[in-house]
Protein backbone atom coordinates (compact mmCIF):
# COMPACT_ATOMS: atom_id res chain seq x y z
CA UNK A 1 0.00 0.00 0.00
CA UNK A 2 1.64 3.49 -0.91
CA UNK A 3 1.35 6.15 1.34
CA UNK A 4 2.25 9.37 1.05
CA UNK A 5 5.34 9.71 3.56
CA UNK A 6 7.10 7.45 0.85
CA UNK A 7 9.97 8.85 -1.04
CA UNK A 8 9.40 9.96 -4.36
CA UNK A 9 12.59 7.51 -6.23
CA UNK A 10 14.54 9.41 -9.04
CA UNK A 11 17.51 7.97 -10.95
CA UNK A 12 20.22 9.14 -13.44
CA UNK A 13 23.37 8.05 -14.98
CA UNK A 14 25.16 10.78 -12.94
CA UNK A 15 24.92 13.98 -11.61
CA UNK A 16 22.38 15.62 -14.37
CA UNK A 17 19.77 14.47 -13.00
CA UNK A 18 20.03 16.76 -9.97
CA UNK A 19 18.66 19.70 -12.09
CA UNK A 20 15.21 17.43 -11.96
CA UNK A 21 15.35 17.24 -8.05
CA UNK A 22 16.18 20.84 -7.49
CA UNK A 23 12.85 21.64 -9.53
CA UNK A 24 11.23 18.94 -7.12
CA UNK A 25 12.23 20.54 -4.30
CA UNK A 26 11.26 24.19 -5.31
CA UNK A 27 7.90 22.67 -5.98
CA UNK A 28 6.76 20.35 -3.92
CA UNK A 29 9.51 20.98 -0.35
CA UNK A 30 7.79 18.36 1.61
CA UNK A 31 8.70 15.05 -0.25
CA UNK A 32 10.75 12.78 0.71
CA UNK A 33 13.03 11.91 -1.97
CA UNK A 34 15.75 9.29 -2.76
CA UNK A 35 18.16 9.81 -5.36
CA UNK A 36 20.68 7.52 -7.33
CA UNK A 37 23.23 8.43 -9.49
CA UNK A 38 24.95 5.53 -11.13
CA UNK A 39 28.34 7.30 -11.37
CA UNK A 40 30.57 4.19 -12.05
CA UNK A 41 28.46 3.71 -15.19
CA UNK A 42 27.64 7.21 -16.45
CA UNK A 43 27.26 8.39 -19.45
CA UNK A 44 24.27 6.34 -21.05
CA UNK A 45 24.00 8.49 -24.16
CA UNK A 46 26.98 6.65 -25.92
CA UNK A 47 25.40 3.16 -25.57
CA UNK A 48 23.53 0.63 -27.01
CA UNK A 49 20.12 0.61 -26.02
CA UNK A 50 20.30 -2.77 -24.69
CA UNK A 51 22.88 -1.57 -22.18
CA UNK A 52 20.39 1.30 -21.35
CA UNK A 53 17.73 -0.47 -20.62
CA UNK A 54 20.01 -3.16 -18.66
CA UNK A 55 21.16 0.13 -16.55
CA UNK A 56 17.65 1.41 -15.76
CA UNK A 57 16.00 -2.10 -15.03
CA UNK A 58 19.21 -2.41 -11.94
CA UNK A 59 18.67 1.59 -11.20
CA UNK A 60 14.68 0.84 -10.70
CA UNK A 61 15.39 -2.23 -8.96
CA UNK A 62 17.21 -0.79 -6.27
CA UNK A 63 15.03 2.08 -6.06
CA UNK A 64 12.08 -0.10 -5.77
CA UNK A 65 14.41 -1.85 -2.39
CA UNK A 66 13.45 1.93 -1.20
CA UNK A 67 9.46 1.44 -0.70
CA UNK A 68 9.36 5.02 -3.53
CA UNK A 69 5.65 5.67 -4.08
CA UNK A 70 6.80 7.15 -7.67
CA UNK A 71 9.63 6.68 -9.81
CA UNK A 72 11.25 9.24 -11.99
CA UNK A 73 14.19 8.74 -14.66
CA UNK A 74 15.56 11.88 -14.46
CA UNK A 75 17.91 11.21 -17.61
CA UNK A 76 16.78 11.76 -21.24
CA UNK A 77 19.00 8.83 -22.50
CA UNK A 78 17.29 6.52 -20.09
CA UNK A 79 13.94 7.78 -20.51
CA UNK A 80 13.98 7.70 -24.27
CA UNK A 81 14.56 3.91 -24.64
CA UNK A 82 13.41 2.01 -21.56
CA UNK A 83 10.61 4.28 -20.20
CA UNK A 84 7.83 1.81 -22.04
CA UNK A 85 9.50 -1.36 -21.27
CA UNK A 86 10.06 0.02 -17.61
CA UNK A 87 6.58 1.07 -17.02
CA UNK A 88 5.39 -2.00 -18.25
CA UNK A 89 7.46 -4.16 -15.45
CA UNK A 90 6.26 -2.31 -12.39
CA UNK A 91 3.37 -1.94 -10.24
CA UNK A 92 3.89 2.38 -9.68
CA UNK A 93 3.96 5.56 -11.45
CA UNK A 94 6.68 6.11 -13.71
CA UNK A 95 7.22 9.76 -14.62
CA UNK A 96 10.15 10.42 -17.68
CA UNK A 97 11.57 13.81 -18.86
CA UNK A 98 10.95 13.31 -22.79
CA UNK A 99 6.83 13.76 -22.53
CA UNK A 100 7.03 16.95 -20.26
CA UNK A 101 9.41 18.40 -22.25
CA UNK A 102 7.83 17.57 -25.41
CA UNK A 103 4.17 19.19 -24.33
CA UNK A 104 6.14 22.57 -23.33
CA UNK A 105 7.46 22.55 -26.81
CA UNK A 106 4.48 21.94 -28.52
CA UNK A 107 2.51 24.78 -25.92
CA UNK A 108 6.09 27.31 -26.74
CA UNK A 109 6.14 26.82 -30.86
CA UNK A 110 4.56 29.89 -33.49
CA UNK A 111 5.41 28.30 -36.26
CA UNK A 112 5.64 24.58 -35.72
CA UNK A 113 9.37 24.06 -36.22
CA UNK A 114 10.94 22.21 -33.01
CA UNK A 115 14.15 21.30 -32.82
CA UNK A 116 15.35 18.32 -30.47
CA UNK A 117 19.27 18.06 -28.88
CA UNK A 118 20.90 15.36 -26.99
CA UNK A 119 23.32 12.76 -26.59
CA UNK A 120 23.50 10.12 -29.50
CA UNK A 121 21.16 7.77 -27.85
CA UNK A 122 18.31 9.36 -27.26
CA UNK A 123 18.41 11.11 -30.69
CA UNK A 124 18.38 7.81 -32.40
CA UNK A 125 15.54 6.21 -30.09
CA UNK A 126 13.46 9.45 -31.72
CA UNK A 127 11.73 9.60 -28.95
CA UNK A 128 11.22 13.63 -28.36
CA UNK A 129 10.28 13.14 -32.08
CA UNK A 130 7.50 10.75 -31.55
CA UNK A 131 6.63 12.23 -28.28
CA UNK A 132 6.15 15.94 -30.14
CA UNK A 133 4.10 14.74 -33.51
CA UNK A 134 1.73 12.36 -31.04
CA UNK A 135 1.07 15.83 -29.40
CA UNK A 136 0.27 17.61 -33.00
CA UNK A 137 0.87 15.95 -35.85
CA UNK A 138 1.91 18.83 -38.22
CA UNK A 139 4.67 19.59 -36.32
CA UNK A 140 8.50 19.82 -37.70
CA UNK A 141 10.87 18.13 -35.84
CA UNK A 142 14.56 18.58 -36.26
CA UNK A 143 16.76 16.18 -34.07
CA UNK A 144 20.90 16.79 -33.65
CA UNK A 145 22.92 15.07 -31.20
CA UNK A 146 25.18 17.43 -29.36
CA UNK A 147 28.09 14.73 -27.87
CA UNK A 148 30.70 17.14 -26.60
CA UNK A 149 28.08 19.01 -24.64
CA UNK A 150 28.13 16.72 -22.08
CA UNK A 151 31.95 16.75 -21.24
CA UNK A 152 32.07 20.37 -21.82
CA UNK A 153 29.89 20.70 -18.92
CA UNK A 154 31.55 18.01 -16.68
CA UNK A 155 35.05 19.59 -17.30
CA UNK A 156 33.25 23.43 -16.48
CA UNK A 157 33.77 24.86 -19.82
CA UNK A 158 30.35 26.46 -20.09
CA UNK A 159 31.45 29.42 -21.49
CA UNK A 160 34.40 30.99 -23.56
CA UNK A 161 35.36 30.46 -27.44
CA UNK A 162 35.64 26.59 -27.05
CA UNK A 163 32.14 26.65 -25.51
CA UNK A 164 30.96 28.94 -28.56
CA UNK A 165 32.45 26.97 -31.38
CA UNK A 166 31.58 24.21 -30.42
CA UNK A 167 27.92 25.32 -30.16
CA UNK A 168 27.78 26.78 -33.49
CA UNK A 169 29.53 23.90 -35.14
CA UNK A 170 26.68 21.63 -34.18
CA UNK A 171 23.75 24.02 -33.90
CA UNK A 172 24.13 26.20 -37.07
CA UNK A 173 22.25 23.46 -39.26
CA UNK A 174 19.14 23.16 -37.28
CA UNK A 175 19.59 27.17 -36.86
CA UNK A 176 19.07 26.98 -40.40
CA UNK A 177 15.83 25.71 -40.38
CA UNK A 178 14.09 28.40 -39.35
CA UNK A 179 12.99 26.73 -35.72
CA UNK A 180 11.23 28.76 -32.86
CA UNK A 181 11.65 26.30 -30.36
CA UNK A 182 14.58 24.13 -28.90
CA UNK A 183 14.23 21.55 -26.47
CA UNK A 184 17.31 20.80 -24.30
CA UNK A 185 17.15 17.01 -24.03
CA UNK A 186 19.72 16.68 -21.92
CA UNK A 187 19.86 17.61 -18.24
CA UNK A 188 23.38 18.90 -18.86
CA UNK A 189 22.33 21.14 -21.27
CA UNK A 190 20.39 24.13 -19.33
CA UNK A 191 23.97 24.79 -17.95
CA UNK A 192 24.91 25.86 -21.61
CA UNK A 193 21.70 27.91 -21.88
CA UNK A 194 23.82 31.27 -22.48
CA UNK A 195 26.03 29.82 -25.15
CA UNK A 196 22.73 28.11 -26.77
CA UNK A 197 20.85 30.68 -26.66
CA UNK A 198 23.81 33.51 -28.22
CA UNK A 199 24.25 30.90 -30.95
CA UNK A 200 20.30 30.21 -31.91
CA UNK A 201 19.61 34.06 -30.85
CA UNK A 202 16.66 35.50 -28.99
CA UNK A 203 13.59 34.49 -31.38
CA UNK A 204 13.93 30.61 -30.33
CA UNK A 205 12.52 29.46 -26.98
CA UNK A 206 14.58 26.71 -24.80
CA UNK A 207 13.00 24.33 -23.18
CA UNK A 208 14.28 22.61 -19.77
CA UNK A 209 12.87 19.32 -19.43
CA UNK A 210 13.62 19.58 -15.57
CA UNK A 211 10.83 22.33 -14.57
CA UNK A 212 8.40 20.54 -16.95
CA UNK A 213 9.01 17.15 -15.27
CA UNK A 214 8.48 18.70 -11.61
CA UNK A 215 4.75 20.13 -12.66
CA UNK A 216 4.31 16.51 -14.11
CA UNK A 217 4.96 14.79 -11.04
CA UNK A 218 3.22 17.34 -9.17
CA UNK A 219 -0.09 16.75 -11.14
CA UNK A 220 0.24 12.73 -10.63
CA UNK A 221 0.66 12.76 -7.29
CA UNK A 222 -2.29 14.85 -6.94
CA UNK A 223 -4.36 12.65 -8.94
CA UNK A 224 -3.86 9.54 -6.59
CA UNK A 225 -4.01 12.21 -3.11
CA UNK A 226 -0.49 11.32 -2.43
CA UNK A 227 0.86 14.55 -2.26
CA UNK A 228 2.94 15.40 1.40
CA UNK A 229 1.26 17.89 3.07
CA UNK A 230 3.37 18.17 5.96
CA UNK A 231 4.59 21.65 6.46
CA UNK A 232 8.37 20.62 7.39
CA UNK A 233 10.67 19.78 4.46
CA UNK A 234 10.86 16.31 3.38
CA UNK A 235 14.12 13.67 3.87
CA UNK A 236 16.86 13.46 0.96
CA UNK A 237 18.75 10.39 0.50
CA UNK A 238 21.64 10.08 -1.87
CA UNK A 239 22.98 6.97 -3.34
CA UNK A 240 25.66 6.84 -6.18
CA UNK A 241 27.53 3.49 -7.62
CA UNK A 242 31.29 5.67 -7.86
CA UNK A 243 32.72 7.29 -4.59
CA UNK A 244 31.21 10.25 -3.53
CA UNK A 245 33.31 12.82 -2.71
CA UNK A 246 32.97 14.79 -7.07
CA UNK A 247 29.26 13.91 -6.61
CA UNK A 248 29.05 15.69 -3.20
CA UNK A 249 31.02 18.60 -4.64
CA UNK A 250 29.61 19.16 -7.78
CA UNK A 251 26.36 18.14 -6.69
CA UNK A 252 25.76 20.67 -3.93
CA UNK A 253 26.55 23.35 -6.67
CA UNK A 254 24.00 21.89 -8.73
CA UNK A 255 21.50 21.81 -5.99
CA UNK A 256 22.05 24.75 -4.30
CA UNK A 257 22.02 22.97 -0.48
CA UNK A 258 24.14 20.19 1.29
CA UNK A 259 24.21 17.02 0.90
CA UNK A 260 24.31 15.17 3.62
CA UNK A 261 23.19 11.71 3.50
CA UNK A 262 25.00 9.67 0.67
CA UNK A 263 25.93 5.93 0.45
CA UNK A 264 28.06 4.21 -2.21
CA UNK A 265 26.33 1.03 -3.69
CA UNK A 266 26.72 -1.60 -5.85
CA UNK A 267 24.30 -2.50 -8.16
CA UNK A 268 23.75 -6.07 -9.38
CA UNK A 269 22.00 -7.48 -12.25
CA UNK A 270 20.45 -10.56 -10.09
CA UNK A 271 16.49 -10.17 -10.12
CA UNK B 1 51.78 -24.89 -17.91
CA UNK B 2 51.97 -22.01 -20.29
CA UNK B 3 52.69 -22.79 -23.89
CA UNK B 4 53.29 -20.71 -27.14
CA UNK B 5 50.40 -20.40 -28.91
CA UNK B 6 48.08 -19.09 -25.84
CA UNK B 7 46.52 -15.81 -26.75
CA UNK B 8 47.83 -12.86 -25.10
CA UNK B 9 45.12 -11.30 -23.17
CA UNK B 10 44.59 -7.53 -23.69
CA UNK B 11 41.90 -5.08 -22.24
CA UNK B 12 41.00 -1.73 -22.32
CA UNK B 13 38.11 0.40 -21.23
CA UNK B 14 36.59 0.35 -24.60
CA UNK B 15 38.62 0.68 -28.57
CA UNK B 16 41.22 3.08 -27.14
CA UNK B 17 43.59 0.06 -26.70
CA UNK B 18 43.16 -0.83 -29.93
CA UNK B 19 46.36 1.20 -30.77
CA UNK B 20 48.62 -0.73 -28.52
CA UNK B 21 47.33 -4.22 -30.08
CA UNK B 22 48.02 -2.34 -33.69
CA UNK B 23 51.70 -2.22 -32.50
CA UNK B 24 51.28 -6.03 -31.28
CA UNK B 25 50.26 -7.26 -34.67
CA UNK B 26 53.05 -5.29 -36.41
CA UNK B 27 55.90 -5.98 -34.07
CA UNK B 28 54.16 -10.23 -33.53
CA UNK B 29 52.40 -10.79 -36.29
CA UNK B 30 52.53 -14.71 -35.35
CA UNK B 31 51.06 -14.01 -31.60
CA UNK B 32 47.54 -15.12 -30.82
CA UNK B 33 45.49 -12.46 -29.42
CA UNK B 34 42.07 -11.71 -27.14
CA UNK B 35 40.91 -7.96 -26.78
CA UNK B 36 38.42 -6.97 -24.36
CA UNK B 37 37.00 -3.91 -24.42
CA UNK B 38 34.80 -2.95 -21.61
CA UNK B 39 32.47 -0.52 -23.60
CA UNK B 40 29.31 -0.76 -21.32
CA UNK B 41 31.57 1.25 -18.99
CA UNK B 42 34.11 3.48 -21.00
CA UNK B 43 35.57 6.20 -19.68
CA UNK B 44 37.65 5.03 -16.81
CA UNK B 45 39.70 7.99 -16.56
CA UNK B 46 36.87 10.09 -14.79
CA UNK B 47 36.22 7.33 -12.25
CA UNK B 48 37.70 6.95 -8.75
CA UNK B 49 40.66 4.48 -8.07
CA UNK B 50 38.81 2.05 -6.47
CA UNK B 51 35.66 1.66 -9.17
CA UNK B 52 38.69 1.53 -12.07
CA UNK B 53 40.41 -1.33 -9.67
CA UNK B 54 37.32 -3.41 -9.68
CA UNK B 55 36.98 -3.10 -13.14
CA UNK B 56 40.63 -4.08 -13.74
CA UNK B 57 40.16 -7.05 -11.94
CA UNK B 58 36.52 -8.48 -13.88
CA UNK B 59 38.58 -8.03 -17.04
CA UNK B 60 41.32 -9.61 -16.13
CA UNK B 61 39.22 -12.82 -14.63
CA UNK B 62 37.65 -12.45 -17.86
CA UNK B 63 40.82 -12.88 -19.62
CA UNK B 64 42.22 -15.18 -17.60
CA UNK B 65 39.26 -17.99 -18.70
CA UNK B 66 40.77 -17.81 -22.11
CA UNK B 67 43.79 -19.15 -20.95
CA UNK B 68 46.17 -16.30 -21.82
CA UNK B 69 49.79 -16.01 -21.56
CA UNK B 70 50.03 -12.81 -20.96
CA UNK B 71 48.06 -9.61 -20.08
CA UNK B 72 48.24 -6.61 -21.15
CA UNK B 73 46.74 -3.73 -19.43
CA UNK B 74 46.29 -1.17 -22.80
CA UNK B 75 44.59 1.33 -20.66
CA UNK B 76 46.49 4.42 -19.25
CA UNK B 77 43.98 4.91 -16.04
CA UNK B 78 43.86 0.99 -15.41
CA UNK B 79 48.04 1.04 -15.48
CA UNK B 80 48.50 4.13 -13.23
CA UNK B 81 45.61 2.31 -11.04
CA UNK B 82 45.42 -0.75 -10.74
CA UNK B 83 48.39 -2.63 -12.17
CA UNK B 84 50.72 -3.80 -8.98
CA UNK B 85 47.00 -4.59 -6.86
CA UNK B 86 46.42 -6.78 -10.39
CA UNK B 87 50.10 -7.97 -10.52
CA UNK B 88 50.52 -9.34 -6.86
CA UNK B 89 47.40 -11.59 -7.59
CA UNK B 90 48.08 -13.35 -10.48
CA UNK B 91 50.26 -15.74 -11.56
CA UNK B 92 50.74 -14.59 -15.01
CA UNK B 93 53.21 -11.51 -16.52
CA UNK B 94 51.06 -8.31 -16.45
CA UNK B 95 52.34 -5.39 -18.90
CA UNK B 96 51.22 -2.02 -18.30
CA UNK B 97 51.53 1.22 -20.88
CA UNK B 98 53.43 3.22 -17.75
CA UNK B 99 56.93 2.05 -17.58
CA UNK B 100 57.23 1.56 -21.60
CA UNK B 101 56.37 5.02 -21.65
CA UNK B 102 58.24 6.40 -19.01
CA UNK B 103 61.63 4.57 -20.15
CA UNK B 104 60.43 5.94 -23.75
CA UNK B 105 60.51 9.52 -22.22
CA UNK B 106 63.74 9.46 -20.44
CA UNK B 107 65.53 8.43 -23.36
CA UNK B 108 64.28 10.94 -25.34
CA UNK B 109 64.83 14.17 -23.51
CA UNK B 110 67.56 16.03 -23.69
CA UNK B 111 66.90 18.60 -20.80
CA UNK B 112 65.14 16.48 -18.84
CA UNK B 113 62.25 18.09 -18.85
CA UNK B 114 58.87 15.76 -19.67
CA UNK B 115 55.62 16.86 -19.60
CA UNK B 116 52.62 13.97 -19.38
CA UNK B 117 49.14 14.75 -20.37
CA UNK B 118 46.34 11.76 -19.47
CA UNK B 119 42.81 11.69 -17.84
CA UNK B 120 42.05 12.88 -14.61
CA UNK B 121 42.80 9.55 -12.90
CA UNK B 122 45.76 8.83 -14.48
CA UNK B 123 47.36 12.16 -13.50
CA UNK B 124 46.05 12.09 -10.28
CA UNK B 125 47.61 8.93 -9.64
CA UNK B 126 51.55 10.11 -10.30
CA UNK B 127 52.04 7.16 -12.07
CA UNK B 128 54.17 8.24 -14.47
CA UNK B 129 56.07 10.89 -12.90
CA UNK B 130 56.92 8.16 -10.01
CA UNK B 131 58.02 5.80 -12.90
CA UNK B 132 60.22 8.34 -15.31
CA UNK B 133 61.60 9.86 -11.28
CA UNK B 134 62.57 5.73 -10.51
CA UNK B 135 64.13 5.61 -13.86
CA UNK B 136 65.88 9.08 -13.15
CA UNK B 137 65.28 11.04 -10.13
CA UNK B 138 66.68 14.20 -11.34
CA UNK B 139 63.61 14.64 -14.05
CA UNK B 140 61.42 17.60 -13.94
CA UNK B 141 57.67 16.16 -14.60
CA UNK B 142 55.18 18.29 -15.34
CA UNK B 143 51.43 16.52 -15.12
CA UNK B 144 48.30 17.48 -16.45
CA UNK B 145 45.11 16.37 -17.53
CA UNK B 146 43.20 17.00 -20.49
CA UNK B 147 40.04 15.32 -20.04
CA UNK B 148 38.31 16.82 -23.42
CA UNK B 149 40.58 15.22 -25.81
CA UNK B 150 39.14 11.56 -25.31
CA UNK B 151 35.29 13.42 -26.13
CA UNK B 152 36.89 14.90 -28.92
CA UNK B 153 38.31 11.62 -30.45
CA UNK B 154 35.67 9.66 -30.49
CA UNK B 155 33.43 12.41 -31.83
CA UNK B 156 36.06 12.28 -34.69
CA UNK B 157 36.97 16.22 -34.05
CA UNK B 158 40.96 15.51 -34.44
CA UNK B 159 41.47 18.75 -36.60
CA UNK B 160 40.21 22.15 -37.10
CA UNK B 161 39.66 24.68 -34.53
CA UNK B 162 37.80 23.52 -31.84
CA UNK B 163 40.76 20.71 -31.10
CA UNK B 164 43.04 23.33 -31.85
CA UNK B 165 41.72 25.83 -29.50
CA UNK B 166 41.46 22.97 -26.79
CA UNK B 167 44.69 22.11 -26.97
CA UNK B 168 45.49 25.82 -27.17
CA UNK B 169 44.09 26.36 -23.61
CA UNK B 170 45.45 23.07 -21.98
CA UNK B 171 48.96 22.69 -23.05
CA UNK B 172 50.18 26.63 -22.90
CA UNK B 173 50.83 26.20 -19.17
CA UNK B 174 52.99 23.05 -19.96
CA UNK B 175 54.30 24.27 -22.69
CA UNK B 176 56.26 27.33 -20.73
CA UNK B 177 57.51 24.91 -18.48
CA UNK B 178 60.31 24.65 -21.51
CA UNK B 179 59.86 20.49 -22.01
CA UNK B 180 61.35 18.62 -24.78
CA UNK B 181 59.68 15.63 -23.85
CA UNK B 182 55.53 14.86 -23.91
CA UNK B 183 54.22 11.70 -22.57
CA UNK B 184 50.55 10.96 -24.40
CA UNK B 185 49.74 9.15 -21.29
CA UNK B 186 46.34 8.20 -22.67
CA UNK B 187 45.50 5.81 -25.60
CA UNK B 188 43.09 7.90 -27.55
CA UNK B 189 45.98 11.05 -27.69
CA UNK B 190 48.28 9.72 -30.62
CA UNK B 191 45.29 10.35 -32.56
CA UNK B 192 45.53 14.38 -32.02
CA UNK B 193 49.35 13.69 -32.62
CA UNK B 194 49.25 16.58 -35.35
CA UNK B 195 47.23 19.02 -33.28
CA UNK B 196 49.36 18.52 -30.07
CA UNK B 197 52.77 18.69 -31.98
CA UNK B 198 51.12 22.14 -33.70
CA UNK B 199 50.94 23.83 -30.45
CA UNK B 200 53.94 22.28 -28.78
CA UNK B 201 55.87 23.34 -31.29
CA UNK B 202 58.58 20.89 -33.88
CA UNK B 203 61.17 20.86 -30.70
CA UNK B 204 58.83 18.83 -28.28
CA UNK B 205 58.75 15.52 -28.95
CA UNK B 206 56.10 13.00 -28.26
CA UNK B 207 55.89 9.75 -26.43
CA UNK B 208 53.55 7.08 -27.57
CA UNK B 209 53.25 4.46 -25.10
CA UNK B 210 51.77 1.98 -27.91
CA UNK B 211 54.64 1.14 -29.38
CA UNK B 212 57.27 1.39 -26.18
CA UNK B 213 54.56 -1.28 -25.03
CA UNK B 214 54.73 -3.47 -28.20
CA UNK B 215 58.15 -3.47 -27.40
CA UNK B 216 58.48 -4.54 -23.73
CA UNK B 217 55.60 -7.84 -24.75
CA UNK B 218 58.62 -8.82 -27.17
CA UNK B 219 61.34 -8.63 -24.29
CA UNK B 220 58.96 -10.55 -21.64
CA UNK B 221 57.82 -13.06 -23.93
CA UNK B 222 61.88 -13.26 -25.32
CA UNK B 223 63.15 -13.92 -21.83
CA UNK B 224 60.08 -16.38 -21.01
CA UNK B 225 60.72 -18.61 -24.10
CA UNK B 226 56.89 -17.77 -25.00
CA UNK B 227 57.00 -15.92 -28.30
CA UNK B 228 55.10 -17.98 -31.28
CA UNK B 229 57.49 -18.74 -34.06
CA UNK B 230 54.50 -19.70 -36.66
CA UNK B 231 54.91 -18.07 -39.78
CA UNK B 232 50.96 -17.83 -40.05
CA UNK B 233 49.68 -14.73 -38.58
CA UNK B 234 47.97 -15.58 -35.43
CA UNK B 235 44.12 -15.44 -34.53
CA UNK B 236 42.13 -12.42 -33.31
CA UNK B 237 39.20 -12.72 -30.91
CA UNK B 238 37.15 -9.58 -29.64
CA UNK B 239 34.97 -8.86 -26.54
CA UNK B 240 33.17 -6.05 -25.72
CA UNK B 241 30.85 -5.54 -23.38
CA UNK B 242 28.38 -3.46 -25.24
CA UNK B 243 26.62 -4.02 -28.48
CA UNK B 244 29.43 -4.61 -30.78
CA UNK B 245 28.36 -2.59 -33.76
CA UNK B 246 30.22 0.91 -33.23
CA UNK B 247 32.92 -1.22 -31.84
CA UNK B 248 33.70 -2.61 -35.24
CA UNK B 249 32.43 0.70 -36.92
CA UNK B 250 35.97 2.73 -35.47
CA UNK B 251 37.60 -0.07 -34.29
CA UNK B 252 38.39 -1.61 -38.02
CA UNK B 253 39.97 2.05 -38.89
CA UNK B 254 41.92 1.69 -35.66
CA UNK B 255 43.25 -1.18 -36.03
CA UNK B 256 43.14 -1.32 -40.38
CA UNK B 257 42.10 -4.57 -40.44
CA UNK B 258 38.72 -6.40 -40.54
CA UNK B 259 37.10 -7.22 -37.28
CA UNK B 260 35.67 -10.77 -37.50
CA UNK B 261 35.37 -13.00 -34.28
CA UNK B 262 33.50 -10.58 -31.74
CA UNK B 263 31.08 -11.45 -28.71
CA UNK B 264 29.29 -9.23 -26.51
CA UNK B 265 29.61 -10.40 -23.03
CA UNK B 266 28.69 -10.20 -19.61
CA UNK B 267 31.24 -9.31 -16.64
CA UNK B 268 30.55 -10.44 -13.32
CA UNK B 269 31.93 -8.99 -9.79
CA UNK B 270 32.11 -12.68 -8.64
CA UNK B 271 34.73 -15.02 -8.18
Amino acid sequence: MRSKDMPIGIFDSGIGGLTVLKEIINKLPAENTVYLGDTARVPYGIRSPETVTRYSFENTRFLFSKHIKLLVMACNTASSISLDAVRQSVSLPVVGVIEPGARAAVSATRNGKIGVIGTDATVRSNAYANAIRALDASAEVFSLPCPLFVPLVEEGWTEGTVAELTAGTYLSDIRDKGIDTLVLGCTHYPLLKAVISKTMGPDVKLIDSAIETAFAIRDILSELSLLRADQAAGSREFYVTDSPEKFVAVGERFLGSRIDVITKIELSSEV
